[in-house]
């Protein structure tokens, strides 16, 4: 039986992914990145297609000198015999309570008694899965952003009921994976990356709704002055750096006023609107099908730069 | 005297920055780049200390190859005269009104009748402006977003008297200049960008406040997740290409519950809050005085990388 102390021998632990969607075909990638043993892995999913689905898919999440792996990884439709000698059960299947419920009560039967269970949930929190496991304290939300296999961030948020040692295990493996997990000290509704990222498509959709400007208009924005710049820095480091020697608080001072007025008038669109049939003919007619090689190489060059910077300059490098 | 007809010979135009802070320096060391011969640019401020102050500060937003044009630049301390020549006039003063107000008035009567005239106010609309002028056709609002001599978004917001031709002028010349700017189609509080990133800072406030992550947590996921995506792609663009095969449409249909708790639950902070206190007392901590040169080098070049990877898998490129 393969390890399952995943504080130890990493590249030797047995990793289950559960659901075989964009979300578990990345994060397959980053782990194969790192396995010395592609059979080490194994993909879990219902779908009659999966050998072909993973063997048409599965490489495009790789580099070139790791597609031969690719046939290596091992395949399952049914969670029992998948899980039963995992160091990490890693489930990335439907946004759904019932099946993520009904799940953990399976892997937690027939997974080893330390293995760490990771939700990759963007909305329902480990309290609410975790009801029925004999042992709730097991279950954990790492929350992937994505593509996963290429930006670092994850979330992690325990439950109430979280132990300790399922966190600090957590957050170390991903650290020694290159990854950036951030602990969360609370559950709540979104998590916080989505939480950030749909207000501020909420009122994305608002200005476009509103005839201000159109989807195109509105991607140029960002890319030309937000993105670069947290790409770099967050919103509060650079806004601190905007300020001057006031810092944050000397900005808002300033322009305290237009911030209010911003916030007061900000759009309250809702899901289902009367927004939905412009924003998404906009967005159909502006993008169509997307080049996603072009977006992953762009993602992954940003990131390279901000790390080569901040090392040619000394400042803390994750 | 030097042309004003920004439409064709820039290289000689005369440009004529009002106010020497930090977005004036910045545009400033922008129009130095292109512009043939440094005198040609004029800087206007009532601080006494100016000649000391542009020459200590000016040359940390050039290349060092540039840093000798720093003492030919021409500097006022009173509008008219700097003016009479000018085909660019950028006002980058106080947000106030009154002031504004007042300046463009006075633009107005010594400036050249074909002169552009630019405020790079945050909030306040060029129809607010352009109260006291006999022509308001002549005024528009170019937002730049700090710092504008390296991020090259400009958001154009003509008042409903500004003229389709000083739209126009204004639009082409910053193209040429290798800048984006980004026409709204009509006049709203704080613009876009600023609306954008006020409502995600609203948000960010809020969960530092609520203590369910650090400032620096904050930061470490934005520069981990959206900033790099948004660098490439902006938001649209980029759910669109994360829904598959469904595109935006499709992923709100699977998150769509997610999402609308995260905007039924948004946090409601406002200027002058309780949360002023922790949020900048976090950041004093975790900043302190920032290095704005390793910002700078970071900012340009991810826009660069953005660029080079478009360019090589052949995407148009603005």
């Amino acid at each position: 039986m393969a390890s399952v102390n995943v504080t130890g021998d990493d590249a030797n632990l047995r990793i289950t992914i559960i659901g075989a969607g964009t979300i578990g075909l990345s994060l397959a990638a980053l782990h194969l990145t790192y396995l010395k043993t592609p059979s080490n892995l194994t993909i879990v999913d219902v779908r009659p297609d999966l050998e072909s689905h993973i063997l048409r898919s599965l490489p495009a999440f790789l580099p070139q000198s790791l597609h031969p792996c690719v046939p290596q990884v091992k395949l399952a439709s049914s969670v029992p015999a998948a899980v039963k000698d995992s160091g990490i059960v890693q489930e990335c299947g439907p946004e759904n309570l019932a099946f993520k419920s009904a799940l953990w009560s399976e892997v937690e039967e027939h997974a080893p008694p330390d293995a760490l269970f990771w939700t990759s949930t963007s909305g329902i929190p480990a309290s609410r899965q975790n009801a029925h496991m004999r042992d709730p304290s097991r279950l954990i939300v790492v929350h992937p952003f994505n593509p996963p296999h290429i930006l670092p961030l994850l979330e992690i948020v325990p439950s109430p009921q979280t132990s300790q040692s399922v966190i600090d295990r957590t957050v170390e493996f991903l650290r020694r994976r290159g990854r950036e997990p951030v602990l969360l000290q609370k559950e709540i509704t979104g998590f916080v990356a989505g939480r950030l990222a749909w207000v501020l498509l909420r009122e994305a959709i608002h200005l476009v709704d509103q005839g201000i400007v159109t989807v195109e208009q509105l991607d140029t924005i960002l890319e030309t002055s937000m993105g670069p710049r947290w790409a770099y820095a967050g919103p509060f480091k650079s806004f601190h750096a905007g300020g001057g020697p006031g810092g944050l608080e000397g900005l808002l001072k300033n322009v305290g006023p237009t911030v209010q007025a911003c916030w007061d008038d900000a759009g309250q669109v809702n899901i289902g609107g009367a927004w939905e049939a412009k924003v998404f003919g906009q967005v159909r007619e502006a993008y169509g099908a997307l080049d996603l090689e072009e977006r992953d190489v762009a993602n992954r060059r940003v990131l390279e730069v901000v790390q080569e910077v901040k090392k040619d300059t000394g400042s803390s490098v994750d």
